[in-house]
């Protein structure tokens, strides 16, 4: 007879979740037991902003209670204590009954996420000062709105916008506080994140960039914050300052961290220790362009990266081949999207690059719903292949995914401005903007 | 001194005019002579349906007066009479002053562009039997929907479906009648179109499928249409039964026609004969799958080929790489698009194919606008290589423009089902859809 496998997950969100979807896929007799600390096996973290917004009917809404998995041990409420690296056992936690239990596994997956980041400003904890993180978080918001007039939020990545947004929706004030000189400056160049700004602006939300945060004041609750001299009053303080990658259990089970302060992993996902696997945000991710590690912390990027742990786990032999960081949002109707290195990114890492940014409209100027539509794409200088675009207008997001799928191929700008597109009056013009864009580069190489 | 080149493009359209501006960023020097029989440089035959419905303020609006073009001769009112390719010449003629001209070229692109075909049936001449091609037919349409109740269009193709939806909006009685068993054949599965049939039903268009027109019957002016051997009245019929290329021209002139009754070209859009080119809807494409001489006839064929021939005519060395057919449409809202092969087209050429068709929504199912979409692919059954994509619902066209780079690079739906794509609620869900369907496909090669 041969021997049952057994896949031990740590970790429900989508990493975990899909592991052990990929990991069924591959072996039908294995046991899969996944471990989560949450009294629900997934909810969807991106989701949060938009429950705040009231946009999402209830934040509960987020829970998934039952993820479509076949035959999977769902230990929810359970808290993973301690891995065993070299007699292949991980301590559980039942956090209801107290209960302990050891689990032996012969192939693990360390799904642990990641967990927002505190920076060390006095008055961090406070009453009303949030992360966006938990459910828990998210009804927090949801009932600290219900008196507060002000909100003050520190950072202008995407948590922090879709965040501005949501309050500003539910009718508070808004201010944003972003350390660097632009917002999703991980996403866009200075010159596109411009038009979110002003975006932000139009929608009533303040922002001021290229100023820290230097303390959160208050009796108890949070009542002001203190930004580069200035006094911002709040009642509700929003730290969306970043995530960083939750490696504690792996790090004291002796596992390698890497230079990002998440888990080492090669291309099948192995960490250092035998048969433990790691995926999603506690994981690094090699970025494809530079080939550095880097953390990724995309939903899409756990699921893409859960798909290969769990396969490998289950004995498969599959590639996770690296990340261009593609990412989406929509702010007040704006849709704002971007894959691959911006200018300074590719800079950082020592590729030098030319760049154009195009404005045109989305469909036939003579259509009444023609909206503009901002392209700009970067490439490598030496060779003409595409690094990175940032698109801000209707399909954003798809037009990235295209353009991503471009940068895997490794293909040049002259290449892309030859692709096939459709056309029709209502859809998208007689020239499909991204070959607008791609011409204009082009030509720069001629 | 260096002797200025002579390029002379016949016809205007997106063919034509995409020539010269290709042409003239290659040479900055050459004479570019374009002729047009039009009074205008420039329409966009594919509003007219648009403009019937009257979400285009006027059909004039289609004309482009004055596209943009950098010292090049614009001839409008103008006919070629006949092209003399042993010394290199054109013939042309002045519609409105009747004085004739002879103009030597040094290249020459035809551009000459389709004519509407108009089956052989009795009464097809009939008064208010018209074809959506030109300016002045969209006008006549325009003017018989003020006094008609009923339309009967021949022919459930693109033309088609969008014109009925126009006469719709218009307040008009609809019926289409299409030869084939299912509409839009060309770029649908029958699984697929019976969508797109339903949507036309709901906003009230009557579609027959599978019966042909056998007369059109009037007193001078249309009254009633018979098909089937039944009679249904009519007091406009719309002709759209496709468009045949538009080659007598080149035909008198000697240059080869091919199999599919357009120009004949080679990869760099070379005629027959010498420094002749040809491109859109008058030359032959090559199908990229296989490799086969097709009739594309879409405006962004037209345009991608124009680029080429336009250099090609200008010194250059370009390659027309083939033809993929992507195209897209939108009825009352509901986004339809395709790219590549279908089912039916594929088994013609002699590829055998595996197919699956997925229905998700398009956003978390928890976000309030969420629609379902649905996704047809279909792959080589050797080698797991994508041969084509159907795509209804939200972002069809960007979806399909993004399958079509897959093709055109080779991908496997396995490597699509890799793809990196970006996520945020209110866009698209946590797992893109055209990665839920090549997942489902990719399982049949496992």
């Amino acid at each position: 007879m041969v021997k049952v496998r057994t896949i031990v997950i740590i970790g429900a969100e989508s990493a975990g979740l899909t592991s052990a979807a990929s990991a069924r896929l591959r072996d039908r007799e294995a046991r899969i037991v996944v471990i989560e600390r949450n009294p629900y096996p997934l909810y969807h973290p991106c989701g949060i902003p938009f429950a705040i917004a009231g946009r999402v009917r209830s934040i509960q809404d987020l829970v998934e209670q039952k993820p479509k998995l076949q035959n999977v041990e769902m230990k929810i409420s359970t808290e993973a204590k301690a891995i065993d690296v070299k007699n292949k056992k991980v301590e559980v936690l039942d956090l209801k009954t107290s209960k302990e239990e050891v689990i032996h596994y012969d192939s693990l997956v360390i799904a642990t996420g990641s967990l927002p980041v505190k920076p060390p400003i006095p008055g961090i904890d406070l009453e009303n000062v949030f992360t966006v993180h938990s459910i828990g978080d998210g009804e927090k918001i949801i009932n600290a709105t219900r008196t507060a007039r002000r909100a003050l939020i520190i950072g202008g990545g995407l948590i922090g916008i879709e965040t501005a947004e949501a309050l500003r929706e539910r009718g508070l004030e808004v201010t944003i506080i972003e350390m660097l000189p632009s917002v999703l400056s991980n996403m866009l160049d200075p010159d596109m994140s411009e038009m979110v700004l002003k975006k932000l602006q139009e929608i009533g939300v303040n922002v001021i960039c290229g100023k820290k945060v230097g303390e959160i004041r208050g009796n108890g609750k949070v009542s002001r914050v203190i930004a580069g001299g200035e006094e911002f009053p709040a009642e509700i303080v929003i730290v969306a300052a970043g995530f960083k990658p939750n490696v504690e259990l792996a790090r004291v089970a002796g596992i390698e961290i890497g230079v990002t302060r998440a888990i080492k992993v090669d291309e099948r996902l192995r960490t250092s220790a035998e048969d433990v696997y790691a995926a999603g945000d506690c994981a690094e991710a090699r970025h494809l362009i530079t080939g550095r590690p880097t953390l990724s912390q995309l939903a899409t990027t756990a699921i893409r990266m859960g798909k290969v742990a769990g396969a490998n786990a289950a004995g498969g032999n599959e590639n996770f081949s690296g990340v261009l960081n593609t990412a989406v949002t929509e702010i007040h109707g704006l849709e704002i999207a971007s894959t691959g290195l911006t200018t300074q990114a590719a800079e950082s890492a020592g590729v030098k690059t030319v760049s154009t940014r195009v404005r045109v409209l989305d469909k036939p100027r003579y259509y009444p719903e023609a909206q503009p539509i901002t392209i700009k794409l970067i490439a490598d200088s030496n060779d003409g292949r595409l690094v990175g675009g940032q698109v801000i207008g209707r399909y954003a997001g798809a037009r990235v995914n295209l353009l991503a799928f471009a940068i895997r191929s490794g293909a040049t700008v002259k290449e892309i401005s030859k692709m096939e597109y459709c056309y029709a009056p209502p859809v998208v013009d007689d020239i499909e903007p991204l070959v607008v864009a791609a011409d204009a580069l082009a030509r720069r190489f001629a």
